[in-house]
């Protein structure tokens, strides 16, 4: 299972928490967006429950898009800037 | 056609033009991520080029995620910051 994880974080180390995380799940693609593979939505609840418990609910905001074929194959990318990009997962269109 | 745009734009006014020109389009969910509508391709294809337009391609980065009902339907939220939300984009799960 695919995902887009974006995130909004007020507090710095609670966004380094949540990046250091996210790095074991996939690439980061801009400074607070990962796409992450999980192979199950077990896993996938598991990460969405250890992101739960790292953030502060009223300050922050993670946003956790499936990301279906159409969405992996239609991705449309402008500019060249980059920052971590796993070939197996990186598709320049 | 429903796309999610996020983008790490290096200066302030290319990101505030970007932010702008994207606000036409659909709510601001995230500091630099947005949940856009294209009633067509064409439309699509005529805010990437005014995206393109906008943006230093060595500096910048912008990622336009087609979102199928899957994705719409299957998003996750973990925190309740929120920027600017339209109820009918907006599904809490």
């Amino acid at each position: 299972m695919h995902y887009l994880i974006c995130y909004d974080i007020a507090d710095d180390s609670r966004r380094d928490d949540v990046a250091t995380l996210l790095s074991g799940y996939g690439p980061r693609v801009q400074l607070s967006v990962f796409e992450c593979e999980a192979g199950s939505k077990a896993v996938m609840a598991e990460l969405r429950s250890k992101l739960g418990a790292l953030i502060d609910p009223a300050e922050d905001q993670i946003r956790m898009y499936p990301l279906g074929d159409r969405s992996a194959r239609g991705l449309l990318v402008i500019g060249a800037r980059t920052i971590e990009e796993r070939q197996d997962f990186w598709i320049i269109t």
